[in-house]
């Protein structure tokens, strides 16, 4: 397919004309299939100085896909001539942006402000790569932007930045506010990502949250409903041990206590977390007064003896004999990420139940089952904040899909099940009328219709839950 | 068209569903023409609660225009299964962050940012009104960031930012820069822009301009030189006056300098700015010493006596015998917006040439003519900054355009001209590589296509001008 000229380095153009030189294919707003372009043929460079950062990359379709970036800004407006332009722009725009100074909420109405979020991230916890920094960052929070908008017709707007400070996070994100309808904040490392979070929920009337805590915690109690059924235990009857005690960790376990598990015991990285023990900072030691009632401590394999769930969100492995020793119908969610704990297939010799967060095993633990629905909703209630209310209502939402459907290997719907996203947006709206932080009662569908959702949102079949404290 | 239920107030909804029930109209990124769906009609609102914003504003076609905003964020990559999902999210995208975080310079390969800017405004001096605050100022970011894509194919998101304290603004902008290939300020008042663009330069490697002062010096040199062409007077032997001291006037001011006008004089609210006047800001105490070489004092009138040049862009009147006074061939550029300094049909009678800000009358300085080209040049060469030498370089673009086709009524292409673009956009580019600011030798063309640009870049006929000290 491709001719050397030199050597080394292998320097590969991977020409994108053809594509490109069709008109439908570079008007705004089409979607450019770059995977596609990599078969059209490659040549070699004649300029190796000109693409010297087009290196043998390219020869990687992860790579060629990613060329250019995953997402585009595109106007929804059509301004073929003078005219048009005199009302999109000056001096039309003026009268818009006088009605707003007079009356602020008309900026949800007439600007992209109501049906966009802000996917911030300070590049600290990125993946599982870590402190990478923001520009490393980067593709993750585009691939987030494109599900945004795939799944819940979300304009999300990747914003990397440069600041890892809380304070100086905290001041940043704030100052964007006015820009966006609500923030989700991503990969920002334990503990600040709490600290992080409250001060932002308490400071913006606009919906904050972080998903790698709460996404994940969601996803984790829908499926854990789910394998209940399997497994013929309710909630409210399971011991589980939560391994790892860092943004999710902390949030799957308090999800876990507010939707009334039995017990839930936590571990970091120098074990079984109990009240009063050495090297606990204030979200952990907050967490070791309501947890652990029975006051495990060291490693967390002693605490697995007979429990009924174990939930890895550490990056450590699991000896398959703790697993064994677990209670008969144990559910084991092993949700690091790219390895998971023990191999699932390994897992399933001794777990009813195993869920992982690899899409190539069954029963995938993934946010974008959670996203897309809660700021759906978030966005078209014009929500002040998403209550633990409205996130265990997304949790029952979601397992309510799988219902009595519930099977070993199906405790949690594909993130391709277009169900999904309406019903977390519509019982999540719920949720948030009843708690009071929901600014517009415009019906759902309408609003998701105006923004351009791929998916219809239509109201869901679970039932509202009372508000609590 | 419509049925009212009260007589006050006038609550009107206008009905969207039908074009947005065609599939077509809501898929990703397709353009929904919303000025055509007034045309749909229009009920009566039953539940006037949950509307209460959409008002009568929703008789206005601006607003109509404006509902849910102008622009959106799609996505460039399709991810139609599990496979493609793997690849632009996780577990694939980690490796493009890690060779990111190894070569952080792939970031502008592999992530939009490349081919993104940032649209920013405090909000504290937007169009002619004023200090209205970043909500309101969104409309106008939002349609400039529609006019990026539609005359340059660049993504651009529109960020108003909650601070006005300069060291804040500095703040958040730099903290933002690693999701931007690109600065663009908009609408910050005077003189806080000089500092803020002045410290974002120094702190960032990524291009930063203010618009309101380049984008508007760069076109109104471009309209000079061709009006000079006109009346058959070199730049070098025109005396000219600027009535306005703000942003606008100090870099058009500056500009003119730059390129070498004969003589120019400044004034602001106070009258004639001369060095060891009382109430010069810095930035006005240093264009003192360089202008006004006559040292004219007191009213601009008595300085437009046998002037060559009137340039008003300070929102004041001119009477109409300051203009008649001036020498034979004037040239009177009214550019104070929505309401030029005197009618321009009446400054016809006077002056040679005439151009003013609006689209209804001949000859219109508008910025949207540079900063589309200019900022198209700076990421395709990834400039570290924006020089003195690529906004002359601009201007002369444009001027050529014209060229020996200048007529009274012709000084300026038109703002749909699709030769202006990349015509700009070829001559500042050469202009980077002369000065040393570009880091890609990447033919412009290839990254134009690659960017989905409506308007094809291609090489232009300028000479690029030597670099200066």
């Amino acid at each position: 397919m491709y001719q050397r000229v030199t050597p080394v380095p292998t320097v590969i153009t991977v020409r994108q004309g053809v594509s490109a030189a069709h008109p439908a294919a570079v008007s705004p707003g089409h979607l450019i299939l770059r995977m596609s372009s990599r078969a059209l043929g490659v040549t070699v460079a004649d300029e190796a100085a000109s693409f010297r950062t087009q290196t043998s990359y390219d020869a990687d379709p992860v790579f060629v896909m990613h060329r250019g970036g995953k997402i585009g800004v595109e106007p929804t407006v059509d301004v073929p001539d003078r005219a048009a332009l005199a009302m999109a722009y000056t001096p039309g725009v003026a009268r818009v942006c006088s009605a707003i100074a007079d009356q602020p909420e008309l900026a949800g109405e007439y600007t992209w402000t109501g049906n966009t979020v802000a996917v911030v991230s300070d590049g600290t916890a990125v993946l599982g790569l870590g402190d990478i920094g923001p520009a490393a960052a980067m593709p993750v929070m585009e691939g987030k932007a494109l599900l945004f908008k795939k799944f819940a017709g979300i304009n999300a707007v990747p914003i990397c930045i440069d600041v890892t400070d809380v304070d100086a996070v905290v001041a940043v994100v704030t100052a964007l506010a006015p820009s966006f309808g609500g923030i989700n904040l991503e990969d920002i490392s334990a503990p600040r990502c709490f600290e992080i979070e409250d001060r932002l929920r308490a400071a913006l009337d606009i919906p904050v949250m972080h998903d790698d805590q709460h996404g994940t915690a969601i996803v984790a109690l829908a499926a854990l409903r789910s394998a209940g059924r399997v497994v013929g235990k309710e909630l409210g009857a399971m011991r589980a041990v939560v391994c790892g005690a860092g943004a999710s960790g902390i949030a799957v376990s308090k999800i876990l206590l507010a939707a009334g598990i039995g017990e839930i015991g936590l571990a970091d990285s120098k074990g079984m977390i109990y009240d009063g023990r050495d090297g606990l900072n204030p979200v952990k030691a907050a967490l070791a007064r309501v947890t652990n009632a029975s006051g495990f401590a060291g490693a967390p394999e002693a605490a697995l003896r007979d429990a009924d769930v174990f939930i890895g969100l550490s990056g450590a492995t699991l000896p398959e004999d703790a697993l064994a020793r677990m209670a008969p119908g144990a559910i084991a969610f092993l949700l690091s990420n790219p390895e998971p704990e023990i191999h699932p297939e390994v897992a399933r010799r001794h777990a009813a139940v195993v869920a992982t967060g690899r899409s190539d095993f069954p029963n995938q633990i993934n946010n974008s089952l959670a996203f897309p629905g809660v700021f759906r909703a978030a966005l078209d209630v014009r929500a002040t904040a998403i209550t633990e209310n409205m996130k265990l209502a997304a949790a029952d939402a979601i397992a309510a899909l799988v219902g009595d459907d519930a099977a070993p290997e199906y405790v949690i719907p594909s993130q391709f099940d277009e169900r999904v996203a309406p019903a977390v947006a519509a019982a999540v709206a719920a949720q948030a009328r009843l708690d009071g932080v929901a600014r517009s009662s415009r019906p759902i569908a309408e609003t998701a219709i105006l923004s351009g959702a791929t998916n219809a949102v239509s109201p869901g079949g679970t039932t509202p839950r009372t508000p609590r404290d």
